[in-house]
């Protein structure tokens, strides 16, 4: 503990702050923050990319910048979906169609057109066990909430919340390694004599675009059976899938007593903007005589207060339809973009996963170079922006993340120089 | 560790659900949950009341029911906040204007927006302190995440969030208790000599109605200052406050020093069915040389994907020009609700807070009935719902709260039941 003597002004980013704050001996502050976020890589993956993309810009003020970083959508929402959005507006300025605060998990119509969803993949997932958010980075972030301490594994390379929400909490975590052995999709650990464990799987795979076949997602649901594991599966770019490969984990019998499945209007409705998503929890879930959906209910009941009536309403939309085939359409623009990038890498024998299932292609740096050398290399020749392979895991290195999210006649002019590698 | 037999078909509240899964021995899910979640006590306070209610709606089908038991808003948005909306909904559907992740910390506009209201109230809050999210209620039940285990203090009766979200990750909760002493406004413990702990204020107060006086907020805060403690001050209700009180926990000096804000748009706009609000953390709170800012924003960078464009937008709409005169307006209708009745018990001579800075009327079940025989006994004799006290605390047991939300009929036909007590 220590006495600090603040007097005038308090500043803060040059600024001046609150009240003038008299004279005066204050103990500082001195309550136990959560360390563990201390365990949590500061990451400056984007960061550098921005700075070296500006200082490209302004040596360069006249060279065109094609961005394929960012997995962000750029295609408008369909006017299927914002029809939908508008007509929700109008209902919320009218006493009569007001909607004040939203059930906790979802409005009925969205939670049955999400299971209706389902239904059309060949499974049947209840309307009570969806959960609905603002997103699956949300679910994803705060699904450890509900767990105790219990070891976590996790393929690298991956989306990195997965690692950084289990940090916070002071997790151990251990991953399991994708590389070009197994095509950047791990299957599980031959010992299954490991304690419960909590396994994430992303399929189609972010940043890899790899997908598990069926016999590779049964591996892992038969080995979460036989250990007595969770597995939180994230099927965010689900929609992306057009071969004959799972849609959701629940296609692969047992899941339904071993998975949580996490998904998202993001990617397929182009919702990064509107932020949607859902969980399914189903409720044969259970350990130690505890439901788990009964945990989840109560954490989304008291941490969450629901999701906009006006997003919704377009979510819903999304899934029926006009609205559905809107989205398919942006899907297969996108997926016209991947095909193009996986057939120059293809033509040019560079090894890639992704590209078919996937709006990601995921390439080995050619001639040995590094993610970093890579990008700098395409950037200064062709004025190209994708992601160094490093920030998603140490599995990354040597490898790169383009996106298929750009316009089809920048993805075109990408794939003319690519063919020149 | 047990092991079980699945056969056939998985039932999950009776509808056939997930693929059929073929027999095999399986291990049953052995993972470890969270079980601080045991320790949340399962509120059935609503749905009882609901039973009740649709109970009495059986047995009389013709008597109407007068609802001031739920904090939920009523009045529509304004067109000018509903305006913004339908123009950010349009700008989505076109490919120039269209938005993908919006920033984390919310929109430039809106913390722009949010530090200029600051301004209004008189205090100095800079943009880059702003954290916008989808409601007041994630944010205080997300703060628990940044924090170690300190000792917690909170008023009681108040919001049930601050306990259970605290209870939840197995922190140790101690009460000040309001009562008709304090004119349910405790004051901080005179021995200072405490572990720095995080004291939870929510002014104006939900359930009571309370307000603070700034030589209330002043001795919290010197309180703070002399044990090392944070504030989490929770001011969605600020906008109600019409007599001289601080709106802010920055307008005490000090406060900047030991207590971040966190607040809305539900009650000041109406949008609790549009999800928006957002905290403050001053750069200048740090504890051991570690800036609480920085934990917030990694969490809400990792867990959290920023808030709808079109929610923001309307937000931003609300705070200025014609939205903030709207809003004001059905401010001013639900307070004229809240004089009515505040008049009526006043002329009873019952004992009551709030009703003049706040929507909530928080009064004392005459006849020493308890809280349930009232709920009984107005709904019954009345067909007036409102809520029993004890849902929000031990000290709610005799007292009764009824909101200002419904019609201003509706009121009015109230307040001639209430005369007749």
């Amino acid at each position: 503990m220590c006495t600090k003597t603040f007097s005038g002004l308090l500043l803060s980013g040059g600024v001046k702050m609150f009240k003038e704050f008299k004279d005066q001996e204050v103990q500082s502050m001195d309550i136990k923050l959560n360390t563990h976020f201390l365990d949590v890589k500061e990451t400056y993956l984007f960061s550098d990319i921005a700075k070296r993309v500006r200082k490209f810009q302004e040596e360069n003020p006249d060279r065109e910048i094609i961005r394929m970083g960012i997995g962000d959508v750029t295609l408008p929402l369909p006017r299927s979906v914002t029809s939908a959005m508008e007509e929700a507006v109008k209902e919320m300025s009218a006493k009569d169609t007001f909607h004040g605060y939203p059930p906790e998990y979802g409005y009925d119509f969205l939670r049955n057109a999400i299971s209706d969803h389902y239904k059309n993949l060949g499974v049947t997932v209840a309307p009570e066990t969806v959960y609905v958010s603002d997103g699956a980075k949300s679910d994803l972030g705060n699904l450890p909430d509900v767990l105790g301490d219990n070891p976590i594994i996790i393929p690298d390379p991956v989306y990195p919340v997965y690692v950084d929400s289990n940090l916070m909490n002071g997790r151990k975590v251990s991953f399991v390694a994708g590389n070009k052995e197994n095509d950047f999709l791990p299957l599980p650990p031959a010992d299954t004599d490991i304690e419960p464990s909590v396994i994430y799987i992303c399929s189609p795979n972010n940043p890899t675009g790899a997908v598990y076949s069926r016999e590779g997602l049964t591996a892992w649901v038969d080995f979460a059976l036989k250990t007595g594991s969770l597995i939180i599966f994230d099927a965010a770019y689900e929609a992306f899938i057009t071969e004959d490969k799972p849609h959701t984990i629940y296609e692969i019998p047992g899941a339904g007593l071993c998975a949580v499945e996490v998904s998202s209007f993001s990617k397929f409705a182009g919702f990064t903007g509107v932020r949607c998503g859902w969980t399914i929890v189903p409720d044969s879930l259970e350990s130690d005589g505890i439901k788990l959906s009964k945990f989840w209910a109560r954490r989304q009941a008291t941490k969450f207060n629901g999701v906009s009536y006006v997003t919704q309403k377009g979510a819903a939309a999304s899934l029926s339809g006009q609205g559905l085939a809107d989205c398919k359409a942006n899907i297969a623009y996108y997926k016209r973009n991947a095909a193009a990038l996986a057939e120059v890498f293809t033509e040019k024998d560079i090894y890639f996963t992704g590209g078919v299932n996937s709006p990601y292609i995921w390439l080995e740096c050619p001639d040995n170079m590094g993610s970093w050398e890579f990008f700098d290399m395409l950037l200064n020749r062709f004025g190209i922006v994708g992601t160094p392979g490093e920030g998603f895991g140490e599995n990354g290195a040597g490898y790169f993340r383009l996106t298929a999210f750009g316009s089809y006649e920048n993805t075109l002019k990408a794939c003319e120089f690519f063919k020149t590698l």
